[in-house]
């Protein structure tokens, strides 16, 4: 297919005329389709079912020694702490488990170093200006909680091997305010990108300018492979910060909320010793304990880490013809037209699509007049803005196969309609 | 039997040798008991078991339309809130369901005042000077929060009918850096005393200095009544609080913690819209939800409020031999001796004893010398320091009923032989 740009003007226009007609036949169809929600389908929620079984006497209560379901244990129950540690690849005696999602556990380390500090330091409540660096796009939920807390976020270009490590050294190295960056290192939400072994090994050499510097690894997609061929492989960060002498500077965090149940996983956060001696101070105080029946019921169905990965095959299984098929329209409809990019992530839970320049907001405003919600435009930036307004974020989990061939038709035809008009300069 | 007091000093030297004898039998028992911990014990919650069997398949799984599994209803499921405002006799819509305790739901509570303020108010991290009231004896984790950030407590002494309210309202109408107070007002911690109408209609007509003052009123034992014929009642403070136009002064905290499992229960604060608004603000940055699947369990367990009633009939069966245990050892052994007093609750998890002035730390540490563990002598004080080191806390819920006595023995001894060796001038 030929390149919109390099059509003529008449050619745009009789494109246009032609593209207007289809998209108010789609329009007629009154769909309601939502590409929007990284979330699980029912149908993915129904194949962990028994996991919500297992525990069923008092005698199944019970954990090397601890009763699950009495007070205490706050840092989790052992069995858990392995189970989690062995799905990001670091030890046991390194993990802290905590409630039904990481999220929290990001907010309150964020919390916890606003009004207290990071292993004694001064706390950012008390400093003029703390900012954080956010590799873009990068997740949204991320930069709300900065954003709340008032931290200055600073945008770093994300490559195909992770964040552009050149800029970040200079950053975290040069300049005290800089606190912290946000990574989704293994099919990094939204683009799919893991990061490379040269990034790994970059982040943890670097050396900061602040102390309390810290690398949020939030390791969402560790085991979310969609092929077994093509997986990517992350380096595990601790030991390499550990062989540097560097274990203090990343706190990783995990969870089974797109393994198991999104509303009802466990989460954990790794780190050295000292840095969740720093967390338990105010951890202890925060809580008698998290909910330790949910951490023995993950543990009691999963057995070990290759529970995990034989449940996650199943996962693949059923996501990954969700992918293919969005995958298979924009190859088919957009290929050559040189008007969007978009990557073939190996794993994760998102398609990133990069439209042409100033286009996003309005291909999404067209998607909803066609009855197709999708993530707000923006939204993969901090502050909501999207300085090229370029790119959407596609969750292709929640509807079926046939939807997400339905909606990623609608999808390009409003890529194709955005772009030409503002080829002919329409808007 | 006769008062120590009057006992002339060689009565007091005689009465010494027996109690110093009794007290090495006593050691060489080598007994390890804990009343320390008021927690309950295995065969209470024995009693819960069937709540863990209620979702099996996926259709359990959704409660009016919502899939519990996923994520979502960052305010909790709607039945959930039912059946938590039911508890404490406040509207569902103005409860908001949260995790498995209720001591985050507080946590999180101060520190978003801390870092956020209240309603739109100053964050108290910019004031110079923040104060919290804190009747006496009290709740230690509530005065570890205040303690934590580094807000000043101020010790208001319980009466028979709740706290000093003179003393409360003078404190709240003139000093604007008093921002809280914290309550436990029905069977309270650890005295079992239920704040009297007056009380609670004195809270709801108070008219603080500050407008970020909020009444934090921990309805922790708002249902764990000891006995069918003496229930305390509570008047429902937040249509007091309403009736006069002053609803967003209370913060209503309460959980199933001491209703089904102590780890893993459900926890809910029940406040003015106002207020939950302000709340849902931060909320929704901190979290995509809490665990719904364990709300739901919950709510399938109990049907609705008289689920819980007929399970806290149950509960009292269990642990009122385990209070009259303990009871009857001091009637037997105490009464008219005038070196301690203590309280017979109709209610809650605990029994207050005051010792004579300056003797509760050597009864304590004795106590630890022949084997039995008790609630550290101060904690029931902001900053430990129970200024006449008089109060201990009693926890009879974890023991069984012979080893209640057997500690409560002890316990009665150590009283004796201290306060001889107080009267005596031996420390």
């Amino acid at each position: 297919m030929k390149a919109y740009k390099s059509l003529s003007r008449e050619e745009l226009q009789t494109l246009l005329v032609e593209l207007e007609s289809a998209f108010e036949d789609a329009k007629g169809k009154g769909l309601n389709l939502n590409m929007a929600r990284g979330k699980p389908s029912a149908a993915q929620l129904d194949m962990c079912m028994p996991l919500l079984s297992q525990i069923d006497e008092a005698s199944d209560c019970i954990s090397e020694g601890v009763d699950c379901r009495n007070y205490g244990e706050v840092t989790g129950i052992a069995e858990a702490k392995k189970l989690m540690g062995d799905m990001i690849g670091v030890p046991a005696e390194n993990v802290i488990v905590c409630g039904n999602a990481s999220l929290p556990i990001m907010y309150d380390t964020i919390s916890r170093s606003v009004t207290f500090g990071v292993n004694g330091s001064t706390p950012w409540c008390k400093l003029d200006k703390v900012k954080f660096l956010c590799p873009v796009p990068g997740y949204d939920r991320h930069f709300a909680i900065t954003e709340l807390f008032g931290i200055e976020m600073i945008n770093i270009p994300m490559t195909q091997s992770g964040p552009d490590m050149e800029l970040v050294k200079q950053y975290v190295e040069n300049d005290p305010a800089v606190k912290g960056i946000w990574c989704v290192p293994k099919y990094s939400n939204p683009q799919g990108i893991t990061y490379s072994d040269d990034t790994v090994r970059a982040f943890a050499a670097l050396k900061p300018a602040a102390e309390d510097f810290r690398i949020f690894w939030d390791n969402a997609y560790a085991v979310h492979d969609l092929y077994e061929d093509t997986k990517d492989t992350l380096l595990e960060i601790f030991s390499e910060c550990k062989k540097r002498g560097n274990e203090n500077i990343v706190y990783e965090f995990c969870s089974t909320s797109k393994v198991t149940f999104a509303g009802a996983g466990i989460a954990a956060v790794a780190s050295s010793k000292e840095n969740l001696k720093w967390f338990e101070k105010t951890m202890t105080i925060q809580t008698i304990g998290y909910d330790k029946l949910n951490m023995l019921r993950h543990v009691r169905y999963f057995k070990d880490i290759n529970g995990i990965y034989e449940q996650m095959k199943k996962h693949a299984d059923f996501l990954r013809p969700k992918f293919e098929a969005v995958l298979q329209v924009f190859d088919t409809e957009l290929s050559g037209l040189e008007i969007g990019s978009w990557i073939r992530p190996h794993g994760g839970y998102f398609i990133s699509f990069d439209a042409m320049e100033g286009c996003a907001k309005e291909i999404v405003a067209k998607c909803k007049e066609a009855g197709v919600t999708l993530t707000g435009a923006g939204a993969t930036f901090p502050y909501k803005k999207d300085p090229k307004d370029s790119n959407i974020r596609i969750a292709p989990s929640f509807p079926t196969p046939e939807e997400m061939v339905e909606a990623a038709n609608i999808f390009v035809l409003c890529v194709k309609l955005v772009s030409v008009k503002k080829l002919l300069g329409l808007f």
